[in-house]
């Protein structure tokens, strides 16, 4: 049985929406539609669109903090506003801060402070280097979701998280851990990305129940049907499917959350296929 | 010859102030003097008094921004009047953003503009997680100085960092490819806790001339005879040590950047000794 509200949430708009599909909040000011900058808060206005046009196909949104921060305290007004606007329209939406943040224990309450009870983030993702110690702050959240780096999309992921230790590579390590030791609150998730098929299905084999986080579809080149096949749990579930520029800047025209929806849609349906 | 901007900085500051004490603006609201409340920024203001007070004994002041983003957007307006404030009143200080950021290659961009070109850092401190590939936007950084985590200075940090990869441990194994590789635009410092001087002692003589950020001085338990001893280069140099609570928080009265000022001076001092 899921205790954890974030997962309760995830859980249930699965079956309402019956999508798998996060929508990546990546909103640069240089990639949204060239009319909306004339607006006061071009961000939120192009964020609000693309929510308004596709909360009915989704299982999360997930913005992505640094395309906020990159426009200092005017971008983070703009996230906040985001934030504020879904937790009130849509409440039944988790929304997840892509963060991926990692400190020493106590300056780790400086960012649970930030990203849950300021911005009123439902999960956030989480760099694990610093080892479960460190990171507690997080693990310590019972009400939100904790998804932990594990095998992330970028081309050269494989670096450190493919060195071999006793014959397991850091990242399978990181997964077990996760599973065996760090989930005390049952709040957590992983990290693997859609250009990790091999990686993805040997962990879902280790971890059968545990939700993914999985990015890299689309513009990363991350294939629907292999990440599919690989990532779902005996249901067909227990995976947050995440797609960013592929669905947000679909268009760059006035019709851009139209064809937000009209991507999203298509993703949805593909992954269902193979669910 | 030394081109970096940043590190040139700090090793002109290193000779001005004869000093490798670093200052952790880790300037939690919960734990500055309660008089300073009253006023309209009091973060901002306890960060001023503390500067004003200690300008001359350091060679760099680090804020870490968690500390900030806990108190919302108002912390980090009291950030950036902060970094302000330094590169106006004392330009050869350089700033340090403790930050352990680190996204896939695109996103890290966000991450850039914000911390140099937003907040106008001098430096940042980066996770290796995700590998050289990804985190090339910060390296490619040729004025700024990318400090890149390798033992971080948490009592847990070795559950991670400590595995052994043919024979060598993972925290070696970021040492030497930041040396070899990641340091193309001789840009990288890395960070060693002070609470493991046999790391620091151990990548000191793989790396004579790097320069290491050590936090974990003063209430992270660190002992200064044996970090100094341990990572210094040949010219007893090539260290920036950090105290933060240790300093900041000397005394919670009217006279917390007097007990600043003296904390620092007697940690520069005993610094120089084993110099």
């Amino acid at each position: 049985m899921i205790v954890n509200k974030f997962l309760k949430k995830y859980q249930k708009i699965v079956k309402k929406n019956n999508s798998l599909v996060c929508i990546g909040l990546d909103s640069e000011l240089t990639k949204i539609p060239k009319h909306l900058l004339k607006e006061s808060d071009p961000i939120f206005n192009f964020n609000k669109a693309i929510i308004d046009a596709t909360h009915d196909l989704v299982c999360a949104y997930k913005p992505n903090i640094a395309f906020y921060e990159a426009e200092g305290i005017k971008g983070l007004q703009s996230l906040k506003k985001t934030v504020d606007y879904l937790r009130k329209k849509y409440p039944a939406i988790p929304i997840i801060c892509d963060a991926k943040r990692a400190d020493i224990g106590n300056t780790n309450i400086g960012y649970v402070k930030n990203i849950f009870d300021y911005f009123g983030f439902d999960a956030v993702t989480v760099n694990p280097y610093l080892g479960k110690e460190a990171i507690e702050p997080f693990l310590d959240q019972k009400d939100k979701g904790i998804i932990i780096l594990c095998k992330t999309s970028n081309p050269g992921a494989g670096e450190l998280q493919d060195l071999k230790f006793k014959g397991k590579e850091l990242w399978q390590i990181v997964a077990e851990k996760v599973n065996k030791k760090w989930n005390f609150n049952h709040n957590c998730l992983l990290v693997i990305g859609a250009t990790y098929p091999e990686e993805l299905k040997k962990i879902r084999k280790i971890i059968p129940e545990m939700v993914f986080l999985i990015p890299g579809i689309g513009a990363q080149g991350g294939e629907v049907e292999r990440t599919v096949e690989a990532g779902k749990n005996k249901q067909g579930n227990g995976m947050i499917i995440n797609s960013s520029r592929g669905i947000i800047f679909a268009s760059n025209g006035r019709d851009f959350a139209l064809a937000a929806r009209r991507e999203t849609k298509k993703l949805k349906d593909l992954i269902n296929k193979y669910r």
